[in-house]
């Protein structure tokens, strides 16, 4: 069963607190590991590079020291983004997900059996560790929340309302947001098309929840307005219903 | 943004690798770390007894010494299974997440700060963890990919076909599997409803992929003709689809 056959640890609790103390930069720049972290090796990525596609077959670890990679899932030329990778972030090249850097990025890469040997020698390395697993963990959980829980359109304003409430400014008729994202980057976010994201986000301003002000720049009008959109929808009926996943693509084997 | 705010580790192949090696059970059963372990209580949980709900605000950390546990996500009544847990596992209780016991069950409980400074003394904890946790995102990554890339209809047969890889026999006419879940356990696992999980199962048993010999028993005809069936579906076109995942349900809050 893939679903799950597996004994699983969660570990967000800890992950919060211990990220607090330990932090793998604290780890790199001590003196007393020099030895062992120049076996790492240093690589730059241009922006759009590829550090690993879903097809890699070599099992190797690697840091990010600084920018931005972006981690996702593929099938039959449809992407689906799991999560961002920014610095600090310690990631195991894996054959399922392939790596792209969306900044200019330098990472520090090394074996499995490499990083292992530094586990067992390097206190604080696994608390850092398992730290930074635990938020994946979180992610992955509230990836799967959103996917089985909501529709796009939800998905599409609980997006939008992250983003005004992270770096969202107070203008004058409501929230002012800066769009970063492409169309098709918002897409694999939530799981979805480019054009039903379009479609969606276009029906969001021509019914006035949205203003547009320019390519970049949205303002929500109002948040509690737009939150309460996503439940007070007339919802199909869970029990009614026959297909949550469209048939989107079938070749994707499962292991 | 809750899909990718966080940096994230991953470690499939590392914990592949390391699990193999360590095991909590030696950590427990190493007489060293008797005084330790002696301040974790251990509580024992009656078939379908509850360890903790969504609600819970408590953060413990528990090993399961025997039995079997389901942590799933729920919302307005209706739930999706993320992982089993079984012997050995170790799981922070969660805001987001529900615990029942499938089985009778034995787990050992203590508080985050108790498990931390059992971290930072008792070496081969974190490494025990850290392989238990890449299992846990193996699987969370999985289900996200069945989630994104496949309908109901595919992610039934793919849970059929694992079923028969993992406990099918070989007879006369097919494989046999002993179906030990209930419609409504098939869809939780699949991020569906009873009724269509029930609907597509007959469709498949209508039209001669699945023989089903009694309530407990199917017979798989040709397992490459039923995965066949997976890829060769008129399947709608992603671009034009615009809801991949039903109005469902509203109220559910991202964090």
């Amino acid at each position: 069963m893939s679903f799950n056959d597996e004994a699983i640890t969660i570990h967000y609790g800890l992950c919060a607190a211990m990220s607090q103390c330990f932090s793998i930069f604290d780890i790199l720049e001590n003196p007393e590991h020099d030895s062992f972290f120049q076996s790492f090796a240093v690589r730059k990525i241009a922006e759009h590079g590829i550090v690993c596609d879903a097809g890699t077959t070599e099992n190797s670890i690697f840091i990010v020291l600084s920018g931005e990679l972006r981690v996702y899932l593929s099938c039959e030329g449809r992407e689906f983004t799991l999560f961002t990778l920014e610095p600090e972030a310690v990631f195991t090249t894996h054959a399922k997900m392939s790596v792209v850097a969306t900044k200019p990025s330098e990472i520090l890469v090394t074996s499995l059996r490499n990083f292992e040997n530094a586990l067992k020698t390097i206190p604080g390395l696994s608390v850092a560790i398992i730290g930074s697993m635990g938020r994946g963990l979180g992610s992955a959980v509230r990836i799967i929340e959103g996917l089985v829980f909501r529709d796009v359109k939800q998905r599409l304003i609980y997006f939008l309302l992250d983003l005004a409430n992270e770096r969202g400014c107070k203008v004058h008729g409501g929230v002012s947001i800066t769009m970063d994202y492409k169309i098709e980057e918002i897409a694999t976010l939530i799981g979805s098309s480019r054009q039903s994201t379009s479609l969606i986000l276009n029906e969001l301003i021509k019914s006035g929840y949205i203003l547009r002000v320019s390519r970049k720049q949205l303002v929500i009008r109002d948040l509690r307005r737009l939150k309460r959109l996503t439940e007070s929808e007339e919802l199909s009926d869970w029990e009614e219903e026959v297909c949550p996943i469209p048939l989107v693509g079938a070749a994707g084997r499962r292991n």
